[in-house]
């Protein structure tokens, strides 16, 4: 790594090291609120856009220009590596992803594999690298993947869902076949995180989206030795642990591990750094709709999340999720220059 | 109130008196699962059901008779209460309840009234008194009814939402409009409520599903003053505060009021009392799902709530949130035994 990326703002921040000002990106930067992003995106489906390395890298690239943000995040998705293990995903028009085999008796585990070749893959890392030479040189880029339940949910329910209980089913009633299916999620995604690192990122985050249906002993029981499996098997980069949706999971999510923990606005972050120990960075965690409201209220929520992280280095200012279609760009770009301004 | 009421277990226990077993009931008991309620459901729509007080007695009283539970409660819908304040409600077949006219402009509340009188909801209160006047002597009546926060998301979003952006939107542009729309809910709640009390229900539980998408500082100051209106304003009986989806609110929740908070699966039951504290009994906190594992792994899960309750007076069983379709009635039944056999 060269001695300007290893002293930016993100990467200092990352190692709780003091900063000129708090960093920030906003997830899910790259997307559909961005017109520059709608001009590639109108010209091919969502997965042609994830599989050709050059639009994934020009999307990418374009929203940490026009935002001026502190990192720049790999244009991918959480759902494509589920493809070499034997899934049969597709993006369908306004219902987002469906997968057409999904896993719903034991034996259907028979036809899910790890990943075998990573190189299956080849597309995202060819990204990572058209992006990396592109970057400027004190801007880091992060790679992510999903954590094994959020993947495992996806590939039983096969799609999105409300209560997950297919995939509570599943853990509750045949514990070898759910132990079968992480390890081979974990596997995978351990070699796909450490190829994303060798290829040019700075930092891996992995996204536990759906893991806020669970309650703390499932969690603790049936999710935390493999997402930790995945956190200790990630070499050469930090790692950013972030699961949304229930606050009472944070103890765990810290037992599982990463160099940086990520908050969604359901908690005071002063509150969430408490619970996870200052031993760790925080990311977070200004409610992603709020960016819906004037740019005054915009302004005075920010601060109050700044306030709420002062006191130590170690905070990188994020949303508590992605950011939502339909808002006007100019909020963001406020927002990010907000926190330049006002971070410590 | 009769000395046999009076003395019930789920009274008992509300009023953290100690208790020959551990009460029992399942929110949503008379629901889709349950064969004796399809054979009456398929006879009508939804809201004929409702709206027919023979028949919504009869699913109410059914459910606690198969079941065996300590309380029953009464069938009854959330949202029907938004017609009589000027709201075109249909519940669409296999969409859920929709609203034709939802607020989205400050200018849509000038058709919005509270309900002027709560006879036009008298159907419930007919319900109540067939309900009672069949209900064995020692087994308590429930009335509900949403919380404020709930009710106002779907008059906002006009159905179910997955991220609340109009009704957040709302609040924070407008919140003229905001306080205006919550008075006239709390209004009408707090009649609607205290006249199914005049009619015979031994408790009010209060829903607010959908209040966990908040973050305490906005639960805190858009929301908790309205729900506190409402608990305040239900007069002569105990008062279950019940909210889903966040525990990082529990400590507001509590602040609101309450003789018995609602927790969900989300946190352990332990914490979770000792967050809200011990001067209020608690409710809950089993995750529907486990319901559709098997019968050995369902009571050992029980166990575990029973445990976690352990060492004082105060807990009512119950899930954590409503049972769902597709059960096997036999593992509710089961569950239900299961706790009156192990319980304090």
């Amino acid at each position: 790594m060269t001695p300007e990326l290893h002293n930016s703002r993100f990467l200092k921040a990352v190692r709780r090291e003091p900063v000129d000002t708090t960093p920030i990106w906003i997830m899910r930067q790259a997307g559909r609120y961005l017109p520059e992003y709608m001009a590639v995106r109108n010209k091919v489906t969502f997965l042609e856009l994830c599989k050709t390395p050059e639009l994934a890298a020009e999307v990418t690239l374009t929203a940490q220009r026009v935002l001026g943000v502190d990192a720049a995040i790999l244009f991918a998705d959480l759902l494509p590596i589920l493809q070499p293990m034997g899934f049969d995903l597709e993006y369908a028009k306004g219902e987002g992803p469906v997968i057409h085999n999904p896993i719903r008796e034991t034996s259907d585990l028979d036809r899910v594999r790890a990943v075998e070749d990573v190189n299956e893959l080849s597309y995202v890392f060819d990204a990572v690298k058209l992006i990396r030479r592109d970057l400027p040189g004190d801007i880091p880029l992060l790679g992510f993947c999903g954590a094994p339940f959020t993947l495992a949910s996806y590939a039983i329910e096969g799609g999105s869902s409300r209560h997950y209980e297919n995939t509570k089913a599943m853990m509750y009633r045949d514990r070898g076949a759910w132990k079968s299916l992480m390890d081979c999620l974990v596997r995978s995604l351990v070699d796909y995180a450490n190829a994303q690192v060798e290829a040019g990122v700075q930092a891996i985050q992995i996204f536990d989206s759906w893991a806020g249906c669970l309650s703390p002993s499932d969690y603790r029981e049936y999710v935390m030795p493999h997402t930790k499996a995945l956190v200790d098997g990630i070499q050469g980069a930090p790692v950013i642990n972030f699961l949304t949706g229930n606050p009472s999971l944070l103890p765990l999510v810290k037992e599982s591990g990463g160099d940086v923990i990520g908050i969604d606005w359901r908690i005071d972050l002063k509150d969430a750094w408490n619970i996870v120990g200052h031993d760790v960075a925080v990311q977070g965690n200004m409610d992603p709709v709020i960016l819906f409201a004037e740019i005054e209220e915009i302004k005075k929520r920010a601060r109050m999340v700044l306030d709420a992280a002062e006191g130590r280095p170690g905070h990188i200012f994020n949303l508590g999720h992605g950011v939502m279609p339909g808002l006007d760009p100019d909020h963001v770009k406020a927002l990010v220059q907000f926190v330049h301004d006002e971070g410590v």
